[in-house]
């Protein structure tokens, strides 16, 4: 792992420091041509030492190219820039004003002039797909899934995948979130007023995306909300998701009653001029679903849903995301911001998992779904929390039931409450096992989750796990390639190809270290044998081969049901060849 | 956590240091009085600072009991050795003689002579159970579950439970495994020729009871298998298990084709003199089996299951373990040794996952177990592995059926092959979906799977992970008392009760070490908000009382549907008692 040193001395008041370069030195991020010259899909190629290689999914972005110079002041380029132009259904404006510097920090994106829907047609991918278009974006998505443009477009279409892509966000790389989709996985970063800075919050989403998060979301709520997010857009190339609730609550210094529809509105445009792909919205919490929560043993545990609850109770008056839904909808419609529909009313315990409140609030978001979808606005729903696991099939029929099939992105699930500090493997459990059961995105969670603001560490085990959780759920709904990755670890596995394993492991750095920690020496991983049982009794080696060499180059052994005296015959065999299960491999 | 030093610098080599004293100053070892004065069922104690407690199962021994001195030259007290004694059917008798100090260390056990059955009739639980005795052991279990003797009793006789309590083990504190009762976790331990010492191994073996380990096996593969185990079963209670192949092997200079059945029943009886309560044997690996393995991407990844495969292949003639079942069950009914039936066929890839040879094993271990049965030996069988999650509900279905509901005992199964470093995360997975199918118990895997031999951070890695998935299956399952631990968690969470929730935790050092990194300071465990969101985001805090205080002690919010009127009423109302979403608690 290189370190990519872009300080901001000449500029600004901090270093600012991303990890950048290649994971391991076997893997290569290369792209693949799309139908014309400026679409070029990311794939991490792997090169294995027996020559083949092996092509992986990549999220890292740029970072991870050795031949991209990294400058966090600069930003990304924007890849987008030219679809968008040829649209041409947009238009430059004057922007909100905000302070971009209060931290002191240039802002990559300062003097950017924002884009926004000229006419009455949409300009959203549910738009485009609707009225049979395949975008560029689609394209891309297709060769990077293996699949379809016209199968990226019809599922778009359907509502039933959604590609988050902020018409004011052209640095993105396109991906798509959708049940028939490989599974996504979300990393949450963000600071807050107790602890963390930009500079940690910019780090954090490079070393996200590096390790897998096909989406990252924003939930700063400390001070230069503003700044943080220019940075985390500027320097993305994964859709950014933001609760843009956070922002308009700290505008009225954390006074829920405060809040108005004027102020949020506003806090949306901001955000909209400023590339958020999709927004969280907490616009199911109704007034009446409110004392459905007063039995639970944990009551409210969305921060959005706590807000709009007290909001709601302050005022005695309907939840004004919900009153004003269309007219937020049109907004969102301008920029093609995709609506994360929050489950403000999501379990906090197992107690409380699939309650009347949790499913109230979800007939409210299919409602809304509705109303979204019908603006040419994409959607998708957020789920649970805490379930355990003999109710989480319940969560991803009923929301699919409930929702037309719109994606379905939860938070865990969490299949126990009694370990804390250990929460991105009580929720991976559930993850996995709701992703196979068809929910599109997975929400990380990371091992600080109820005690504290994740670090460096925490966002790659959270990461990690859910990378894991959502890969386990591609292989058991049968996700075309999905097992090609697993069969190439084993047969370097079962080759003692220890590089290999190494250079295929989703964590490369960690098998490395393990490995290392037991038998150091060089030579040890081209050994036959592994660290856990030695030389004698390494399970592959013994059994390394009961084949003997076959036709067509598979090897199998032809011992059957043979008579007593072929079995004394192949016994002699047996011991002639140096009694060893498996003949030398040709190779 | 303290630490208690014994060192053996006056008897042998080495210092001796084992960890000793209560997780946290709230947890206290208790015991539960049985019928008898000498049936003391432990159980520990969470003392909360609301002065509620609350009583978890307890698997770490009198180590964590201030009162208890530890002494690792002495091993611990015989609880059951009245138990044995009363029954009136076993005999002492000189043992086998083995050199116990190769190491130059004292043997806890030495000169201890072993016991074995005396007459006729099985000296097993199985055999008690079915003459509808309902043994001490039996009993204890009953307490310790919160079950009845009588379901204890009947769950052993029928073959769905076994209570591994070999004669020669009167250290252990019964426990039971079987899908009625609480979902267990195995630990592997053991020395290996790479690396590790006897020193090492024992205070792993106390590091994973001390993390919630039910049984631990003694894999050891290196110099002093004998000694290591004998150290490890006198200061064990829990069952320990093993695999007498392994050791066998080591008598053969590690060359398969030189074990014979001779030498491989004296390893046995030699492990039963010693106190081992389960053996894991592989008799299930016929040779006609082993050319269903042979276009396996993995081949055979059991080490047992290629031994006896390459014996298998070097005579021609069927594995001895099957052919002389009877005389080794025999062996195990002298001594009360618990069969667990290895599945040496299991798949080590996603790809062989669920495959013909696999469950063609599986039958045999069927037949072998009803042989086992019906000569009163207790029997569990042993299950993968590497399994797709869509493809594991079958893997307990099949063994449940074909194996007359013996209790499962499976390894993970891993649900990906491609995340070495990570595979106590890639295995909880299936661990927590196989316990919720019925498997009783689970072979933790650590993050070292793969790449080498645990240290002490990987065995509490493996332990935690999968204690969260068996109480994540028991939850799911329904098991009465398996919620009760959550409820009290979520209760200190929502209640700001820092100190319990630590307390509380699966893992109380992990989760305050957490906490700390964030807002180390001593208020912060009081303060009524977390480090996550800031005192003016804090979801609980803003959403702490939408109760008003009902008559029935239970807070709840007259909302509803109510006319302008009384909103506006409701409304000036909630400003009256300052915006706050709940009213303060009336404690």
């Amino acid at each position: 792992m290189t370190s990519h040193d872009t300080s901001l001395s000449a500029v600004g008041t901090a270093a600012q420091t991303v990890t950048s370069g290649p994971i391991s030195p076997a893997h290569h991020r290369g792209y693949v041509a799309g139908s014309r010259e400026d679409l070029r899909v990311p794939v991490r190629t792997v090169h294995l030492t027996n020559g083949e290689t092996v092509r992986l999914y990549d999220t890292s972005g740029p970072y991870t190219d050795p031949a991209f110079e990294v400058d966090v002041r600069r930003g990304l380029p924007a890849l987008r820039e030219a679809w968008i132009d040829e649209r041409g259904d947009t238009e430059r404006y004057d922007g909100r004003i905000a302070d971009l510097t209060p931290a002191g920090l240039a802002v990559p994106g300062a003097g950017v002039r924002p884009r926004r829907a000229a006419g009455s047609e949409a300009v959203t991918q549910l738009g485009y797909a609707r009225r049979g278009l395949i975008t560029p974006e689609m394209e891309f998505v297709a060769v990077r899934e293996g699949l379809t443009p016209e199968m990226v477009r019809d599922e778009i279409a359907a509502g039933r995948a959604v590609l988050p892509a902020n018409i004011n966000h052209p640095e993105i790389e396109p991906m798509a979130i959708g049940k028939n989709f490989l599974v996504k996985v979300n990393a949450n970063i963000g600071n807050s007023a107790v602890t963390s800075s930009i500079e940690e919050e910019t780090d954090k989403l490079v070393w996200a995306i590096r390790w897998g998060a096909d989406t990252v979301m924003d939930l700063s709520t400390g001070k230069d909300i503003h700044t943080t997010r220019e940075w985390i857009v500027r320097n993305s190339p994964v859709p950014i998701g933001t609760v843009p609730l956070y922002q308009a609550l700290e505008k009225v210094n954390g006074k829920p009653e405060e809040l108005t529809w004027e102020l949020y509105r506003d806090t949306v445009i901001e955000q909209c001029e400023q590339g958020v792909d999709y927004m969280t919205v907490h616009a199911g919490v109704l007034l009446r679903y409110v004392p459905l929560t007063a039995r639970r043993k944990t009551g409210i545990v969305s921060r959005g849903g706590s807000i709009m609850a007290a909001w709601c109770l302050a005022h005695h008056q309907e939840n004004f995301l919900y009153t004003r839904f269309a007219e937020l909808t049109e907004i969102l419609r301008a920029y093609d911001v995709t609506y994360s529909l929050g489950d403000g009313l999501r379990p906090g315990s197992i107690a409380d998992a699939n309650d009347a409140a949790q499913f109230a609030e979800l007939e409210t978001l299919g409602e809304l779904g509705r109303i979204s979808r019908s603006m040419d606005v994409q959607v998708m729903i957020e789920g649970p929390g805490h379930v355990p696991m003999h109710k989480i099939k319940e969560n991803v029929d009923l929301q699919q039931r409930i929702c037309d099939e719109a994606p379905f992105y939860t938070l865990g699930p969490l299949t126990t409450d009694v370990a804390p500090g250990y929460d991105h493997i009580t929720s991976a459990i559930g993850a996995a096992m709701i992703g196979m059961w068809g929910t599109a995105m997975l929400c990380y969670v990371t091992p600080k989750e109820h005690l504290g603001l994740p670090d460096r560490d925490d966002v790659k085990a959270g990461v990690i796990a859910y990378r894991i959780a959502a890969h386990a759920a591609d292989l058991a709904k049968g996700h075309p390639g999905a097992q090609a990755w697993d069969d190439a670890l084993s047969d370097a596995r079962f080759e003692f190809r220890w590089q290999d394993q190494f250079d295929l492991a989703m964590d490369p750095d960690t098998a490395r270290a393990y490995h290392d920690a037991t038998l150091p020496a060089e030579p040890a991983k081209t050994a036959h044998f592994c660290s856990m049982c030695g030389p004698k009794f390494c399970s592959m080696r013994i059994s390394h081969d009961i084949r003997a060499e076959h036709g067509d180059g598979v090897a199998v052994v032809a011992v059957e049901a043979e008579a007593e005296a072929g079995m004394r015959a192949k016994s002699a065999e047996f011991a002639a060849a140096g009694n060893r299960v498996y003949l030398p491999l040709a190779d």
